[in-house]
């Protein structure tokens, strides 16, 4: 383990360490308007959703690091208290990219990354016309962080109409994230594909799992299952019965007569398929077979 | 486009809609103590990091949208205002799920979900080992965004302490994103790894990039090139010099006599291979010739 306290290591440094530590990070592409109605459009991974009721999302444009100056979106979300967040999906990922290029005050990102404009219905900012999703907000309030270079800067927005393209939305009008197709921010230069990389866990059980605590100890202490395999085995209201367990090893064993010798180790490695395939009841049952 | 106001559907509905377009969200595995010492462990994707300087991440444990109930995290960063966060990799995403199990009050999750307790520098609650970056972290000031079913609090952090895996970090100190293999939660039961996605994206041109409000008409509206495709053209300093680019195809055309003759449609194609490989020179050259 590489230890220190942040007072020890440069700021540059530390925004190293937390961009690649807390991601990946989704991306408010925030549009704005300033105090001359000029519109400006900038991507943010300092954002997330934080409340359902009241709808409440935050994103932090943070005093630059390398010179402690602010960004335009700061200065324009405290002029005009309103921003539209917009989502950003791969097929605009180098258009929002270059969004975030420090123009000067009063350019229009929308006319620089060749994105469209489209008029918000209650609030003043233009939203994205490309992007799947688009939130008109109203702004809450503003928390400034700090004063030195790297201080965030909290624009804690309600979001006041939601809009969502058709396109990404099934036949019951839940949202397709394979579809929507949206990217998010990592370390340095790094963004991910979320759809590249999904996978699914079922929601534990509402009536607890019986955790590993309650293992027998040849399972807990397994040479061959992994942190992985001992999360999902732990996820069972209650061990298979030993009668069960008998019914099963017998049908088993009429199709695979080598099960009768199998050693430990062998035993834990087929509990193993039967849970990468989700099945923790059966591999349960090799187990204490 | 289906669009609508807050207040016109259900909060359950709208949390819905919310998880999966404010997405990927990166998790804080949130390791409190409550009054009598008893450690709690539980994952929040209402997190992100805020600021570098003073260094801020927020998380919000909601008040469930179910029956308006709050999380024993919340209440134990309420008694003792200290929170260990700890970032989930690939190998520990199963034992993270069963510890979101809502298990009695007093329930050690760490045990619950076989991961092992690891005592921390400064604040009392403790680390999870297994986790490759912990932040040890003080709660600054908790704000209740409201006090039905689905409201947030906002549990700000400063971080006090790193601990960072030295399996994940490089020669120079610096963390390999590929070996630290963090996972995010996006809608449902979707989860992200972050790697199997990972793509990079030079940082803008510092020298500011022309935009797509430059371009000559027949680039802008070409029916070949994407809005990635546009992103990237626009991020260059200037457009090649006529010269340059009549040595670019006398060079060509040396190698591919087929040039010469090219369509409009054909040199675009050709244009977005060069993108494809990150050669933006190139493209216009082709696109201009």
């Amino acid at each position: 383990m590489t230890s220190f306290e942040p007072k020890d290591i440069s700021t540059g440094k530390l925004h190293g360490y937390l961009l690649s530590a807390v991601a990946p990070r989704p991306i408010a592409f925030a549009s704005t308007l300033d105090a001359d109605g000029n519109p400006n459009l900038s991507p943010f991974s300092f954002f997330n959703v934080f409340s359902a009721n009241p709808p409440i999302m935050i994103f932090s444009p943070a005093r630059r690091v390398r010179d402690n100056t602010t960004k335009h979106t700061l200065q324009n979300a405290e002029a005009i208290k309103e921003v539209v967040i917009n989502v950003v999906n791969f097929d605009m990922v180098h258009q929002m990219s270059l969004s975030s290029t420090e123009y000067a005050d009063g350019v229009n990102e929308f006319e620089k990354a060749g994105l469209t404009m489209l008029k918000s219905d209650i609030v003043k900012p233009f939203r994205v016309a490309e992007s799947p999703v688009q939130f008109e907000c109203k702004v809450n309030e503003i928390v400034k962080l700090g004063t030195e270079g790297g201080a965030g800067n909290l624009i804690i927005c309600e979001v006041v109409k939601l809009h969502i393209d058709d396109d990404v939305l099934n036949e019951e009008g839940v949202i397709n994230q394979q579809k929507l197709d949206l990217v998010a921010r990592a370390g340095g230069s790094y963004y991910t594909r979320a759809k590249k990389g999904f996978f699914e866990i079922p929601k534990p059980l509402s009536t607890l799992g019986i955790g590993v605590d309650n293992f027998p100890d040849f399972v807990k202490n397994s040479m061959v299952l992994t942190g992985n395999d001992l999360g999902m085995l732990a996820n069972i209201e209650r061990l298979p019965t030993e009668d069960s367990v008998k019914a099963f090893v017998k049908d088993l064993g009429a199709r695979y007569p080598n099960i009768k010798t199998a050693t430990h180790r062998q035993k834990h490695k087929l509990a193993r398929n039967y849970l990468s395939f989700g099945d923790v009841e059966s591999a349960w049952k090799i187990l204490l077979s």
